[in-house]
């Protein structure tokens, strides 16, 4: 970790800019941790797996060391603001879900957002609603983590660790590229760019 | 960024530890920036398209800002070490992939390498697999780009920016979820987990 800095200005930093969407995840992602008692994983002795696609994946990905290119962060298309942090030494693992509705929602809130939605929004308007955004994203990292977030703890698991896989050349392109994802064209063997999908769409 | 830290350095942090995979991301993801003539990119200004979920990934996610959670990094499967980096602002984009065997093998290497591969290496074996890891890594982050990657300016990729979906209540399992996700069970809007899948297979 990059010592001197808070662990939120390192995902701020990693995501470009703050949020609310960065925040929730910032926030799962810490409980996560606390509730297993460990550190951020150096190799991949963590897994996590994320059921959105959304910002907090980038705190998860800062603070609890699972990450795209580790290999140890999967993806489960869901569409939830969920969290599943499991520890490969004990076998523990934990699933945290965002609680729905937590930060109210004033008449004045609903008023600058509309003006949002309208495509309509002046300077002013989109300035109001990033002062109304701050101090959203200040509220929720300080709210108490029972009133945000559902946790829970669940089986470990079942995450093969990374695999690597030989590099070979196209035939046709002459580009590397993983084995694991070679194709068959006229007998000789090609990457996913020089075959040509074939299907009826069954 | 993280002041005072080099940028390789927070590439390491954020992936856990250095390695060549991270390497070459690292090499590519400076590479396109200085192409490009940008920097990191605090929000969507800046797209990437990654041909392989391997190491390297995480560093195109620290240096560019195309980021996972921002929805401006894009996973295209063909198992390539390959970036493209693209400027929304100026419609400018280049592609890099990393050139084969550039890194000399010599037989101490794959004596070595033989011993890990085959599960019956010792200490001493891990020990000077990682000596040799540790080598190779700074010799890559020293060589000249054009020995190690292959770059070409590509027609600006047609990727839409990120979108957010509504939030809404499954009717099953009361667990909050996006829209786009949704399915109907019974006549009632269901999530993913709830909704049972029905294939023949086609």
């Amino acid at each position: 970790m990059c010592k001197g800095k808070r662990s939120w200005e390192l995902c701020v930093d990693f995501h470009g800019h703050e949020c609310l969407g960065l925040a929730i995840g910032y926030r799962q992602a810490l409980r996560a941790l606390e509730l297993l008692g460990v550190e951020k994983a150096e190799d991949e002795e963590l897994v996590a797996i994320v059921e959105t696609d959304a910002c907090g994946v980038d705190a998860v990905q800062v603070l609890t060391g699972c990450t795209l290119g580790k290999g140890n962060l999967i993806y489960k298309d869901a569409g939830k603001m969920a969290l599943t942090l499991a520890n490969r030494k004990t076998g523990q693992a934990v699933r945290l879900i965002k609680k729905d509705n937590v930060l109210p929602e004033d008449d004045h809130f609903r008023a600058v957002r509309e003006k949002i939605d309208s495509d309509l929004a002046t300077k002013d308007d989109w300035q109001e609603w990033a002062k109304i955004q701050k101090e959203r994203v200040q509220q929720y990292l300080t709210l108490p983590p029972e009133t945000i977030i559902e946790e829970k703890e669940v089986p470990m698991p079942q995450v093969p660790k990374a695999r690597l896989f030989q590099t070979i050349i196209c035939s046709a392109c002459q580009e590397p590229f993983s084995e694991g994802k070679a194709r068959v064209k006229d007998g000789q063997i090609v990457c996913s760019d020089c075959f040509q999908e074939y299907t009826r769409g069954w």
